[in-house]
């Protein structure tokens, strides 16, 4: 009974079904690694048939090996009429150069029909004719059989034909699809169980859709029903109402169900915030597990009984999934936390008793007003600094004017002027670009360039823009995040402001300010800092592919 | 086993323990009356001896008679070692006139001995003593049992014991609660039965949390095991991770588990909408049944289809709940997309053959820059009726300027000058701002209300700020999302620019178009227009009930 579930993600592809979500082949790349680093058995990396994208992801993909997951290719069987070796699709499939290949076919008749108007004979060769083909260059195959449990609902004797062929075929697991999101749990496992016994002990897998609200029960009752292969992305993205949300799915089967995951749960509240962050979404406070209400407390008794005896209002350990109590009144998360970065930052904290606690406070002051330093290490590291008297700024602003000009539908124009002091020598520059913001970084850059002749190994090389309360519609604040890169490494900085100039200015002059570090330090032949060894950096510098 | 399933609304009382949910008494009472039309039985209010505000509600709803719903006061059992007729908060429950009186005790020993601290007999006897005094009183009363099946999974006989001494002392029903939401469904089936064999008939309940994201799972569990009372809220606002959704339970068990339920669920969009735009929370898309991406459908192959065959997508009609399919017009999508688009708009695209494929060209070349039309019907709509002749600018903008000025560490001021022409007359006007797209945005509704007073009914309800392509810092192109509402309707409109304030400024100017258009048509009388037909315009006016 306590077979190891299978986790198969699939976040870079179906997730990106979702409205809002999509990803860049590098950002890709990142949360791939990222998900391997969570323990996933499979990563679904995208249709490289579908598109070029795609592809990309495949191409660099092949250069950062995996350490634990198998990387997916996703496909569809080949087209009706045609020949498995033929199809351009197929081959994109073997081009791709990932080890699994994931395939769709039809299994309800009405699609095969109606949708892509061949004859259900036909469909079973497409089948057959796809996975054979596949399995002859060597991969393992995954059959994901659509719309499987509309089929069998309508058509069970076909549907169930369908993936008797696919694993009479060769394929490696046959993964049954709740693909409109309709089904119910025990309709789930009735339909799983009918097929189990139709594809001869091959493992099964389950994908399932939020249409109902149901997507993780189903996919629940399926690993009850025999399944041992389950797929669903993180934050539940995906089309319409969402995928599965492994960030419940997983500790679920570990925590309550006590099945065998291969995932490392600790890790699963920042792996779903990261996830969120590059998709530049706004991560659903109230989401199961990893959600930043999901272990809040409100209300003064409720909070005294939480402190007391906290499984008496915790279903979970938060620290479980790497999440932590909010208890809406009083410090408690982070004094030892906000310790363990100081030091990977290289920031000694030790000094007077009460340093530590007032460091804490200030950092949930300011994430309170909006910042959030777990995605800005070289940000957290200036804050540091600043908080134990070690900050040595190099340079400090005087003033910048930034002025933004359009007339009738020409283009807007802008331009800034900024004026530095650096080791009290003034300097005042002024320079175009792109944007307001562009020219705020050229004229630094500039003003920059007569002390710090190196800055041209820097550059921005991410720049994101998230309105936190946009309910507030123009007033909202907003958080710019910089990614920023030389030679040797990424390092990302934030700023928080209802202004996005004045946010802006914040996360670039930060930027500035810890390259102007390293490179100090650098020089002085200190010991490696901080920003070096930030997760990011694992990634390699997007110029060499350019 | 088709007993009507009675549905008893929470939103106004637990709902309102959802972080950031909050309603004064009069927006209760609104809410209350659009749960009171939908169709639900119960409707609880809130807990009058816990707030005043929740006092004052009762006192209000009292003049305003329901039409099917009745009302609920919610309380907890006498203080232990108290005597029912001297308790304060069972006192405020009478007061508040609801003919119903829930009220919650302790199911699980560890709460009694270690929360309460009291004895398990003098718990038994609390809920004894306090559901007889309700009765007395002539009240209808619903016994809440508190964290009922984590008491079960603990010390079974001990709950089972709870729920007895409420049956036998009177109440009317016994609802049982996963408080901390760490139930699975096959736990809580379990667990109601065992209930129903020590309640002796009595109308069964179930409550759930939505810890697991298993909310909706363990209430249609609880429904099959034998419960015929379903408490939820609207949204599944709650505590930490929320309660069941009734926006998902209700077309559940209607239109899946043929369960007779007394609900229009026709309104359950509209009411959805409604209840979050009180909360003044952004709707959640992806919420099943009722979100705005919940009949969305994104690819081209995938759009014919939903065309030609909806139930082969759908896993119910739309507008079965009040919703309706979304074709999300994005580059992979082709003519007839932007064709279904051009009808639900309201812009006739016939013309010369030409045109169709003129248009589709113009918006995937659009695409390809960075719009993204799927999620901004206002600007769509805009760029349909440029592209076919249709558009009648309500301003022309002749220039503007914006400047934000920073001065060391002081925060940046911004203040932009606007200059429009409206029927050939120019306006100038500045404003301020908080950064320089409010300043715009403040600058610009100065300037058009002179021209057009009723402005002031629009808000901007979201900004949204997306960098397209990062990897170029800061001269990377950003995409502004604007999204707006006035009385009767929501939009969206969209701005793309390497310069933040230039696309800001295409999609507030849009904005502002597509408001003066739809004002215009309504007051000549003319068919409804494009964004009026745009699904989220679907929504009630809220001013009726005011």
């Amino acid at each position: 009974m306590n077979e190891r579930i299978r986790i198969y993600d699939t976040t870079l592809r179906d997730g990106t079904q979702g409205e809002n979500i999509s990803f860049s082949a590098e950002e890709k790349l990142k949360i791939a690694l990222r998900l391997d680093d969570l323990g996933v058995d499979y990563i679904e990396g995208g249709w490289p048939g579908s598109n070029p994208r795609d592809l990309r992801f495949f191409e660099i993909a092949r250069t950062v090996p995996l350490r634990h997951a198998r990387l997916a290719a996703f496909g569809c069987t080949r087209k009706p009429g045609g020949a498995a070796e033929a199809d351009p699709h197929l081959a994109a499939l073997l081009q791709s150069g990932a080890p699994v290949a994931t395939v769709f076919g039809k299994s309800w008749d009405l699609h095969v029909t109606r949708i892509l108007e061949t004859s259900l004979e036909e469909n079973l060769a497409m089948i057959r004719e796809t996975i054979a083909h596949l399995k002859r260059h060597g991969l393992e195959v995954i059959y994901d059989a659509e719309h499987f449990f509309d089929g069998y609902r309508r058509n069970p004797g076909y549907a169930l034909e369908t993936v008797q062929a696919a694993a009479e075929a060769g394929a490696d697991a046959v993964v049954l699809c709740d693909t409109n999101g309709g089904s119910l749990p025990g309709e789930i496992a009735a339909a799983l169980r009918a097929a189990a016994g139709r594809t001869g002990g091959l493992p099964l897998g389950i994908h399932t859709h939020n249409d109902c609200g149901l997507a993780v029960a189903n996919t629940l009752a399926a690993v009850e029903a025999g399944a041992s292969l389950v797929q669903g992305t993180i934050n539940g993205y995906g089309e319409r109402c969402g995928n599965a949300d492994l960030t419940s799915v997983l500790p679920i089967l570990a925590l309550k169900m006590g099945r065998a995951v291969a995932a490392d749960l600790r890790k699963l509240q920042s792996l779903s915030r990261f996830v969120s962050e590059t998709a530049n979404v706004v991560p659903l406070h109230a989401r199961p597990f990893v959600g930043r209400s999901a272990f809040a407390h409100k209300g003064g008794v409720h909070v005294s009984a939480v402190m007391k005896t906290p499984e008496a209002y915790e279903h979970i350990d938060p620290a479980l999934v790497g999440n932590t109590r909010r208890v809406l009144v009083s410090d408690l998360a982070g004094r030892s936390n906000i310790a363990y970065k100081a030091r990977e930052l290289g920031v000694p904290l030790e000094g007077k008793p009460g340093d530590a606690r007032r460091i804490v406070e200030e950092i949930k002051q300011l994430e309170q007003e909006g910042y959030q330093f777990d995605v800005a290490d070289g940000s957290l590291q200036i804050l540091l600094e600043k908080l134990t008297g070690r900050f040595e700024p190099h340079f400090e602003l005087e003033s910048f004017r930034v002025t933004i000009e359009k007339d009738r539908e020409f283009p807007c124009q802008a331009h800034a002027t900024v004026k530095i002091r650096v080791n009290g020598k003034q300097e005042i520059t002024a320079a175009e670009g792109y944007g307001p913001v562009s020219a705020l970084d050229n004229a630094l850059r500039k003003a920059l360039g007569r002390f710090f002749p190196d800055l041209d190994t820097m550059r921005l090389t991410d720049f994101k823009v998230r309105v936190i309360d946009g309910d507030r519609g123009t007033a909202a604040r907003v958080r710019v995040l910089i990614d920023s890169r030389d030679r040797e490494s990424l390092w990302s900085t934030i700023g928080v402001s209802e202004d996005i100039i004045e946010a802006s200015w914040q996360a670039l002059a930060d930027s500035f300010q810890v390259k102007l570090a390293r490179d100090k330090s650098d020089r002085s032949g200190q010991p490696e800092r901080a920003a070096q060894a930030a997760p990011a950096s694992r990634i390699p510098p997007q110029g060499e592919q350019a």
